[in-house]
């Protein structure tokens, strides 16, 4: 047991997804905790039914779920998305025909999930109410932070309160008060830089509300407009700058994520805000003619296009994470772009390895701060670069033949060797979403096995698979892989 | 004439060095304008005696204060540094023999300026307070920005203050409160990053306070206890990673610069913080250990060294300048590190070119606003990426025999072909302190004769120098470079 020598509690800002997880994992350790939250309790108005928005939960966040005990609760609710379902460009059938799935893996096991942000939030904040020695207090929006002893002050409907920990961890996500204290003090290295593209969330309804659905495609894809096992992407429209992804729900509506430049620097006034200066016949012109495959499938599309805020897309570097008595961790420390879908999972990994760290040093929260930090921010400054170069990947290269071939031996090579050679025939993608390998570590695997594949296209180029057929090119493809693989240098 | 069609002042925030000018450029084209400064009016205190801190200041400055009208006045105080004056690391008398003198250029002109910061600072007020249309505001300390209204509120001995002016510039230094609120808007690109090492400065009195001097030294030095025809440098020191500077004041002392890292990466216990834990005795023989050429000069080095700060050296980029009516320019928008003698001229150079811009626009401010930046940020990222780079060369390479030849074969070059292809034979260094090309124009340039400089060293390398002499050296160094310098592409 880690019997806390001093009877303070540790003091968390922010209940998001990350403060409310860290919370059961530190209370599991046997620390009083309490969680200043800025907003007030979502459980208070009711499971908000309807529209949700929803991230993908990979093996990462997962891991840290079950270490909390409340994976399986999560679990249940969520879709498995073992590919990517691409909507090529030239789409203009409705009904799904003509979409490409690509297999994350060969082991269906390999999926992303979709969750609901909303839920899964309410699923950590009732896991932390039930865990023994966790105190949430929410309308407590903080107001000034004293690091180096630990306490902060706070802005609540009953007036102003200050709080005092034994230590004091900012979970308060991108815009963190704890680290905009931090970032006060004298050599605190800092950069915040935006992708001149930002987001809209748009929605897909579940068939039901969908009244030019044509017969049958909702039998087809299990009660859904689309088909809900995949990620579904719409990439290159517009000059090759843009994209939208959806998301399934398990009330069978989707949610889409646009992202497109806020002003085209092409000047061909594709843009956010060329398009946001558009009548509502303009909305609804620019989607037919970017995405002439969801006709019917978004009703609401110019309310949900003027109503829906266009956000920015940030990238928060920083360390050191500890100051004095205080820590940060998650998005306050590293809020990264969504490209790789790691945000939620690096930040439920912090709380993981935060927790493991300070079970192993017997409690002692206050020496294992800064190796916690000093071992993360290195691979916190990998995923953020992943996740930027994962953006140019998906918008302007997945319609590039070459591109293309090159993924197809990736995956072929991972077919067949994978098994054998894990370490060395994984893809990136596939280390960072369905592995707890440290992310630079996961970089540089990837950057290896990209060389491999390289090297492999040289000797078995693309005409090869016309020529050969599948299965004696996916042998061609093993035999090379396996000879540049086993002569590399681990 | 710019007669401004608004009423309401310019409102400039910061009255330092870039603050005070621009009030009076600004005001020499019409406008009315009022600074408020954080601090009390440095001129009520008198000017301080005695000990002085001094600043590189060279031809983009000058430039400016040329037309600000005021660089006689300043340029009548200034010790011309014609070059540097080295000194080895192995160096023991302390009587100045065994310096290196290297100049910057054949042109004795091409020297960089030992100016008193106070003094430069009282001039310019002085100068804004003649000048018609100007109002200063001392104790005005800036509590917040209303960026899109150009309106500050200011807390003031007689309570706090609220001021509108037609447009708001922020003038206000590295840690300025004006960015601090674009810091907050939605994307505004953002980093501070700071070197890990520090500076403290130390002070070498006149003769008459240097009991030990030996005789003579100071009747060969014009009245100074060293050389004060040159910047002074002791670099390499601790295993390379140190280095300290020194510049004349016009009353025969010296204000030293001390740059070591905060904690010596070796481990050798060589950094500041090592250094700050020892008595007296052992600063002492610290200094006797790696400075033993100046062990006369600094009677009061152990009081100094307790009582002056170690401070930090931070690089600030963002972008953009302007939010609204709001904007800022000089180390309020790119702060950087000391080792080009940069920071001050760069700010000067904003000044100069907002206030030709806004000339050449009639006066309309508001529409050069945008321009200003866009043009000037590939520049403040320029020399802030040189200083930084001259930080690693001044204290790393100066001891790099290979180095200092190509150095060397650089000067012949530009001593032969200097006048005749001024553009393709300046050093970076010439480039950035003696002319007003653009930093990002001049890095180019300077890359581009470091290019060929390798070139010409591989043609005539180093043996060469002792086999011909000094003179047909020179003779075949810039036949080749001519050959080199005349085949490249501008």
């Amino acid at each position: 047991m880690n019997a806390t020598p001093n009877p303070a509690p540790i003091l968390l800002v922010g209940a998001g997804l990350a403060g409310s997880l860290l919370a059961v994992l530190l209370a599991k350790q046997g620390f009083p905790v309490v969680v200043a939250e800025r907003r007030g309790d979502p459980r208070a108005r009711g499971y908000v039914g309807g529209r949700s928005i929803n991230l993908a939960l990979s093996v990462r966040g997962i891991t840290a779920l079950k270490d909390a005990g409340i994976a399986d609760q999560v679990l249940a609710d969520a879709l498995p998305m073992p590919g990517r379902i691409m909507h090529p460009e030239s789409l203009t059938d409705a009904t799904g025909e003509g979409t490409v799935f690509q297999p994350y893996s060969q082991d269906p096991a390999d999926a992303i999930l979709s969750v609901s942000r909303g839920g899964l939030n309410i699923a950590l904040l009732d896991a932390a109410e039930r865990t023994p020695g966790v105190k949430l207090l929410f309308d407590h929006r903080c107001t000034g932070v004293d690091l180096d002893n630990a306490r902060a002050t706070f802005d609540t409907p009953n007036g102003n309160v200050e709080l005092q920990g034994r230590v004091l961890i900012g979970a308060d996500g991108a815009f963190s008060a704890v680290r905009h204290a931090m970032q006060m003090t004298d050599r605190f290295d800092y950069s915040q830089h935006y992708l001149d593209a930002g987001y809209k969330e748009l929605h897909i309804p579940a068939p039901d509300d969908l009244p030019d659905l044509p017969n049958g495609v909702a039998e087809k894809y299990n009660g859904y407009a689309m088909d809900p096992r995949g990620l579904h992407i719409w990439a290159g429209r517009g000059g090759g700058a843009s994209m939208m992804i959806a998301l399934p729900n398990p009330d069978k509506s989707f949610t889409c994520t646009l992202f497109w430049p806020f002003a085209d620097p092409s000047g061909k006034g594709h843009g956010f805000r060329a398009v946001e200066a558009l009548d509502d016949a303009g909305v609804r012109a620019f989607f037919n003619r970017h995405y002439p495959d969801t006709r019917w499938l978004m009703p609401t599309l110019e309310e949900d296009f003027r109503k829906n805020p266009t956000s920015s897309l940030v990238t928060v570097r920083c360390e050191p994470w500890r100051r004095g008595r205080s820590l940060i961790l998650g998005d306050a420390a590293h809020a990264i772009v969504p490209f790789f879908g790691q945000g939620m999972n690096a930040a439920f990994e912090d709380c993981r390895i935060l927790s493991e760290m300070i079970e192993e040093a017997g409690g002692d929260i206050e020496r294992v701060m800064d190796p916690f930090w000093q071992s993360r921010v290195e691979h916190a400054n990998a995923i953020a670069d992943m996740a930027i170069a994962n953006f140019t990947e998906m918008r302007e290269k997945v319609a590039d033949a070459r591109f293309l071939y090159h993924k197809k031996v990736e995956q072929a090579i991972h077919a067949a060797l994978g098994q054998d050679m894990p370490e060395r025939a994984t893809p990136l993608y596939n280390l960072v979403s369905f592995t707890n390998v440290p992310y630079a570590e996961a970089r540089k695997r990837g950057q290896q096995l990209d060389a491999a594949v390289s090297e492999v296209v040289g000797r078995v180029p693309s005409e090869l698979l016309h020529e050969l057929g599948n299965e004696r090119w996916r042998e061609r493809v093993a035999d090379e892989a396996r000879r540049v693989l086993g002569g590399q240098i681990a």
